[in-house]
């Protein structure tokens, strides 16, 4: 039996208070507003906490995330040394193979040209190429990465992938590091980032970045797809990109700032697809459940799995 | 070496000219316009004949489909009685797939929804279901209804299949027949027709039609995606559906005109995604060495592939 602390900033925090106390009668759980003694506190469940109160926790003993990232919690100085913990759960990793899958298939089938062509009524058929000419690279092949290639496989599309270290996966030809970064890019048309948000990843998918993706792909030019965090890119290098040609196409889910200012240009963007950070909106159940049974394998002294290289940050 | 006619109308014939001969020199190739003798004609190559054409053709040895259907054919009471062949093509069947699980991805994600609140600048997420909550059921269990089971499955979602002539289908739950139909569509979520155009499915897609389907599933509502011909739905009935909640979004690629007509309002229908008839787009190179090649091996007495059963009409 341990003292639960939810830290939850931006969500509706009583649904998940709810589900934590019916899932995990065994425990007490708290909220910031009703803490009580801060030495009781074992465990925290943080989405964007307040700024230094996990510091103020004397016996804390993990820190759990609740999202997939764990940037809203890497990026506060006084963060407590224990074990940081973030979700790798199956359902949140099918949807984001959803958002993977839809979004390829968007661009390669030229749908916000269809789009348009149905508000205008103008019946045109343009010559496509099928999905087996189409090179989709991943840029990080983590849990998310894997899966989204093996996702994208059964339709066809050519896929490769890229991470930090060189990944073996079955099928696939993989890329590894700074060095094969430019030969991963060249041949890329649908560039998919589902990095982390690390000091060595904040701002990579900038203007240089795209310059160097495939210039010779069926789709006429190449096609970002961010799912990864919003301060990978760079938004005003990706509107100059999509407005001089280096890029014809892109899906945001992720921005700078979140939600997106009603200024941003690229909500009106003709040739940008935005959703609210929803690629991967994973059923509460499914986390709470991931992160009880975390704690009560590490309780019964069991290893918590999933625990994040703080100095490579994820 | 035989004498091929291309009887086409509605594509440019040109392009399709130049390919048979490239690709058949060992072949005469003609068009309807420098016909010759009809008495020289061995095959015919079709999309749309002329009315009555093919009738004055007194040697004829088989017409070729450049279709996956043959209903353009089929509705010519003339036509000779000849082998029929229609187009089953492995390009074809890979490009219907990506439409498939495009569409259902489309409904699935709720994408009309995010699309209008990108037009509005609103950021706001609703709560999705993964896919593997929902049920898709394929009308029509042919070599194209089966590439997409398989193409959907990896996704998650909950695939069974109908067809006229119940299919044993590994992995997948599959009903046949008239007396089937209920139960399939009471357990369908999203409906996805793929099947031919005949006299006995001409008008299936109605208003009762749709009143059969799940009224229970995750989405709120069910879907019609509708790729296989115009003729099937009775779209006056798919607008009522539409408007009266008892379907809650469609996908259509086939019309009861196509071009569709400038007045149609489906063109603006707000929970209709409206495509070209360019579902299955093919490529102009894999049909005509997919005809060429039954051509030669038809010479070389091998039997005729994809014979279409003219009693069933596919």
């Amino acid at each position: 039996m341990s003292t639960i602390l939810l830290a939850i900033s931006g969500w509706e925090p009583d649904a998940w208070l709810s589900r934590f106390r019916q899932h995990g009668k065994q425990h007490t759980v708290r909220t910031v507003a009703e803490i009580g003694d801060p030495a009781e506190i074992d465990y925290v469940c943080a989405w964007k906490p307040p700024a230094e109160l996990l510091a103020q926790l004397p016996n804390l003993k993990a820190i759990f995330s609740l999202g997939a990232g764990v940037d809203h919690l890497m990026n506060d100085p006084s963060l407590p040394d224990v074990p940081l913990v973030r979700i790798v759960e199956p359902d949140l990793t099918r949807r984001m193979c959803e958002y993977v899958v839809l979004h390829c298939l968007l661009h390669q089938r030229k749908m916000k040209l269809y789009g348009d062509q149905q508000a205008k009524k103008i019946w045109i058929e343009h010559p496509e190429r099928p999905a087996s000419e189409v090179r989709v690279g991943l840029l990080g092949m983590g849990v998310l990465g894997q899966a989204a290639a093996a996702a994208l496989a059964p339709l066809g599309f050519k896929v490769t992938g890229w991470s930090r270290t060189k990944k073996s996966v079955a099928g696939i030809e993989t890329f590894g590091g700074e060095a094969e970064l430019p030969r991963f890019l060249g041949q890329t048309d649908i560039l998919v980032c589902l990095l982390p948000l690390t000091p060595a990843t904040r701002g990579m998918l900038n203007y240089n970045f795209f310059k160097r993706l495939a210039r010779d792909g069926v789709l006429g030019g190449p096609v970002l797809v961010n799912a990864g965090r919003g301060g990978l890119q760079v938004e005003k290098d990706v509107l100059r990109a999509l407005d001089d040609g280096t890029l014809i196409g892109a899906s945001l889910d992720v921005f700078e700032q979140e939600p997106l200012p009603q200024e941003s240009p690229l909500w009106s963007h003709p040739k940008i697809f935005v959703t609210p950070h929803n690629a991967a909106q994973s059923d509460p159940e499914a986390l709470t459940q991931y992160v009880l049974g975390q704690i009560d394998a590490f309780e019964r002294g069991e290893p918590l799995r999933n625990v994040v290289d703080r100095k490579l940050g994820y």
